[in-house]
Formats: structure tokens, C-alpha cells, sequence
């Protein structure tokens, strides 16, 4: 068999923090996300962007600026396969969302070049190098969402260098309404409205926050979940970056929603419902609230997805 | 049947903040705590200390002092149930020694009490007039060793006001190794040691390690436990206050102890073991390490108590 010369992968958009565990957890959404086309090229040493098409189109070609370019140079650095990487983008996820896109990119580009490699990396050398990526577009690599983007499901980091991620169960037939109002937060600039340190009271109450959702999480138990659910850490800053936030939430809340939090850094928000119906009253109440403040939106409703970032071709046995 | 006279429960010893649950998490120990006879006083509407025995008997007979007659009192104010109480308390847990005493006194008047009053308290109301006791000690009060003391097992406070608890699960066979070097810290002190603010990123790892520790209890999973049992908040403070402790820490661990940190706001350390083998070793070599410092120590080891707090006399049915 001839050595498989390119392979997209799929890499889906993820929600970080959770309203509950800020940079440490993460849940892959179903449908939306990022495509990349990875292929050798022989005689390089390095990687070039071939093309970025997609909801983003007007991203650096330059490759040390690309999340999934640069990702591709640190694998290249440390495995150094005898040749080099072309790669093709196709976004699905707006930049500046809060909904994982640098994370996806990053991600795609490496599942697609591990299997070019024979799949020869670990998950966690996977992650290892998405998370080099990333680090390329926020400066610094905050694991939540490429952990949830490469593994699927709801992901919980528990070690940082190197990255070690845990899967956490969730109730069956959670549905998430996410809504991404016309505005853009870059990642930066989000972090840098937070506050640097965290009053020890705060801690703790956050803390038992985090206890509350696991432990619902693990029984199922839908109202533990929903009481847990508050943001402390990120949301008394990012919030005001969002016009509409609270009367959203209100709106959200009313409609019967789980939860109603900030997607990442933003300005995307998300809820859970725990049916369909709900889950569609839930998006027409903050789609409705956004509107009023005179933001345009878009909206995704779905389950979570359970499986993380694929190889779509060239399929297995196929 | 004539309404009961007197009643006396046994409330166990605690190990609060459990390395990683900083004023969350709690576990009992099975065989030493504190017993407190309740009995009814007709034409009475406060509360008598009539006897202190045991480990302290030194401590203040004025009721407005003790943990178990403040939370009488608070209960009688509530309630008002037309007589007061008159209570002797048998002290099995060392003041000042980090294991839960004075949550322990006001649990067992409680739920002492509560039996005289025909059971008519919730788990919470119980736990809330614990709490106004404990307040009296310590000047504010931090209901994870109260809620592991009422509750037994293990347990997260997952919500402050009013007090929501939940269970948490342990691995079968797990073995408790306490250790309380003859030294006093009193729980005003060691909170004063604390720092106010906790720098966002040791917020982040140490929700990391929160989220490791209870995922790995509800999977059984020792080795996930075991990485994730890392005290950033009050060990780097408080391990100062307590000679030997790094010393401690590394025998107990190459002695195969699962972890090693301070049981509430110590001296007392504790260390989790896998088998009764290990736990014998972790305790010498904890042991052997205070001696070194000059320290001379009480050591428990066993189980974890899954009962709660409970009625000694009468029994039911008895």
C-alpha cells in the first residue's frame, strides 16, 4: 500500500469554562466546526497554507499565524518525518466567537497529520501540539477547549503540563442552544478584562460550585446541575463585553433553560435544555433579548457531541 | 410512652479541606469523636453545661462558649420548644488538633436534641444550628467538617446559605492514616495565616485538581485520586506551622501512602493508603518524621466512616 498522501479531518467547535470551570472544562457541539486538508510535500521541511475558505476567509496565509499551521511546525519540529505539510482550511466557525475556532483548526490539522504519520501520537501528543497552536492566537494555550474539541463529549483538564484530560458523563438528551450575537471578543483582549486574582471567599463558593456540577454530572441529577451553574470567575467582567447578557440570561432562564452562560470568552452565550421543546423556547427568548439590544445573531441548537475530532477522508477500510 | 428525658449521640471526628476541597470537602473517621448527653430542663429556657470530660477537659463551662450549648441555643431559639437542655459532653477528639472537634461537640448536641424533639429537624435545619455553634469557636463557620461529621462518609458543601450537601463516593478499602503531633494550632490562627486572594492561575490548577479528585472517586480511580490530591491554598501557609511536615510528607508518600496533606487547619496531617500493609507503613514513616522534629504524636488509622453522627441512647427500639 502506497503511504497516504492527504486526509481531511473534521475538528468540532467546543464551549469552554462551562459556566462553572473556567480554563478547565469543555463540551464539543454536533454539526459546526472546522475542516483541514492535510497533505505531505515532499522536499519541504516546513508547512504552507494552500487556502482558507469557510465563514473566515480573511485569516494570515502567513503559517507562523495559523493555529493549524503552527500546530503542523511543532509536530514537524519534534517528529521530524523527512517531509513536509500543505494544508487547506475550510472554517465553520466565525472567528472571535468564543466557540473554540482556533482550538478546531488546530486540532483538525493535527488528527489529519497524525493519521498521514501512520497514527503514531498519543492523545495526549495530539493535544501536546493543538495546544502549540493555539498558544500562536491567544498567547498563551488554554487547554479546555482543544481537550473537549479532541476527545468530545464534556472534558475536564486535571493537569497542564503535560496535558492530562478526564471525560465527564453527562445526562442523556442535554441539548445546548448556543447563540453567537454579531460582535467580536478577541480571546486577548477577553482575558485581559479579568481580574488577576480571586478573593479566597470566592474561591471556595466557585469551588463548591465545581462540586455541585461533577457530582450532578455523575448522577444525572439535572437540578444539582442547574443550581451549580454560576460563573464567578469570568463572568462579573466578560459579561459587560456582551450588550443584552442579563436580559438574556433572564429571557433564557424563564424559558425553563438549565443554565445560561458564556460560551469561552465570548460573546457567544449557551444554555442547557433538557428537552426540545425547551431548548427551542429557550433560543427564541435570548434570540429575542439580543435583538433588542440591536445585536444580530446566529443560533445552533443540538445535542452535544459525543465523539471528538475525525478523520472524514479517506475513510478506514474504505 | 412518656416524651424521652435524655438522650446522648456520638459524633465522629472529621478531616476537612481533604488537600484539594479547601472549606468543601469533608470525611469522618470511624472510632473517635465526641458523645453529648442532652436532657430535657423543665422551667428552663437556655442551656446548663452540667459536665466536660475526656482528651480537654478544660473547656469553658459558660455556654455562650461552647460549640455544643451555642448550637443548643440557637436551635432553642427557633424552636422554642417550651424547656431547656442541660448537657455533658465527653470529649474523644484533641482541641486544637485539626480533626473536627468543635464541629463534632455541635453535632452531637444536635442531633441529640433533635431526637428529644421527636426528629422533627431536616438534615439541613441540623446542620445549620451545628454551624451557629461552630461560629462560636471559630468566628465564622465553614461547614465541611459539620456536614462530613452529620452526614458521615464523604462530603462537599456545595452550597453556603443555607447549607446543601452531597455525598461523595470512595473507593472500597480506602484506609485513613491521622497523625496528630502534640503541637496547638488554634482554627483562628491558621485562618489569619491564610492569604485573602488566590492568584487566578492557582484558582485554575487547583479547580484542575478538583475535578481529578471527584471524577477519580466516582471511578474508583486510585491513581487519578492519588495525582490529584495537591493543596495549593492553605498548605503553602499553614505546612509552615507544623515541624516535620515536609519531612512527613515524603516518608508518607515512599512509604506508598496515596497522599499526604493537613486535616483541616492542623496540626493534624492525614494520608489515604490502598491496604491495611500500606497503612501501617505510612503511619511509622509519618511517625518516625514528627519524632525527628521532636514531636510526639497520636496516630489513628482505619476505615472511613460511612454513618453519620447517631443516637447512642436510648436506641430505638432498645
Amino acid at each position: 500500500m502506497l503511504p497516504m498522501e492527504k486526509v481531511t479531518a473534521f475538528a468540532p467547535a467546543t464551549v469552554a469554562n462551562v459556566a462553572v470551570g473556567f480554563d478547565v472544562l469543555g463540551f464539543a457541539l454536533e454539526d459546526v466546526g472546522d475542516e483541514v486538508s492535510v497533505a505531505r510535500e515532499a522536499g519541504s521541511r516546513g508547512v504552507r497554507i494552500e487556502s482558507i475558505e469557510g465563514v473566515v476567509p480573511d485569516l494570515p496565509m502567513d503559517p507562523r499565524k495559523n493555529t493549524a499551521s503552527v500546530a503542523l511546525l511543532d509536530l514537524l519540529e519534534e517528529r521530524q518525518p523527512g517531509f513536509g505539510f500543505t494544508i487547506s482550511i475550510r472554517k465553520g466557525i466565525p472567528l472571535g466567537s468564543g466557540m473554540g475556532g482556533s482550538a478546531a483548526s488546530a486540532v483538525a490539522a493535527v488528527v489529519a497529520a497524525n493519521r498521514l504519520l501512520g497514527d503514531e501520537l498519543s492523545a495526549q501528543e495530539q493535544l501536546r501540539h493543538s495546544l502549540a497552536g493555539e498558544r500562536a492566537a491567544s498567547g498563551a494555550a488554554h487547554p479546555d477547549n482543544a481537550a473537549a474539541c479532541l476527545h468530545g463529549g464534556m472534558t475536564a483538564v486535571v493537569e497542564l503540563d503535560p496535558p492530562r484530560v478526564v471525560q465527564i458523563p453527562l445526562p442523556d438528551g442535554l441539548l445546548c442552544v448556543l447563540v453567537h450575537p454579531h460582535l467580536t471578543i478577541e480571546t486577548r483582549h477577553a482575558r485581559a478584562a479579568l481580574r488577576r486574582e480571586v478573593a479566597l471567599s470566592v474561591h471556595v463558593e466557585q469551588s463548591m460550585s465545581l462540586c455541585g456540577f461533577l457530582v450532578g454530572c455523575h448522577r444525572g441529577d439535572l437540578e444539582l446541575i442547574r443550581r451549580s451553574m454560576v460563573d464567578r470567575i469570568a463572568e462579573p467582567t466578560r459579561a459587560k463585553l456582551i450588550p443584552g447578557f442579563e436580559a438574556a440570561r433572564e429571557a433564557a432562564l424563564a424559558a425553563g433553560g438549565l443554565s445560561f452562560a458564556i460560551s469561552g470568552s465570548g460573546p457567544s452565550v449557551f444554555a442547557w435544555a433538557d428537552s426540545t421543546a425547551v431548548a427551542g423556547g429557550v433560543e427564541q427568548a435570548i434570540v429575542g433579548a439580543f435583538r433588542r439590544h440591536g445585536l444580530e445573531v446566529d443560533t445552533w441548537v443540538g445535542p452535544i457531541r459525543r465523539r471528538g475530532a475525525e478523520v472524514l477522508e479517506p475513510r478506514r477500510n474504505g
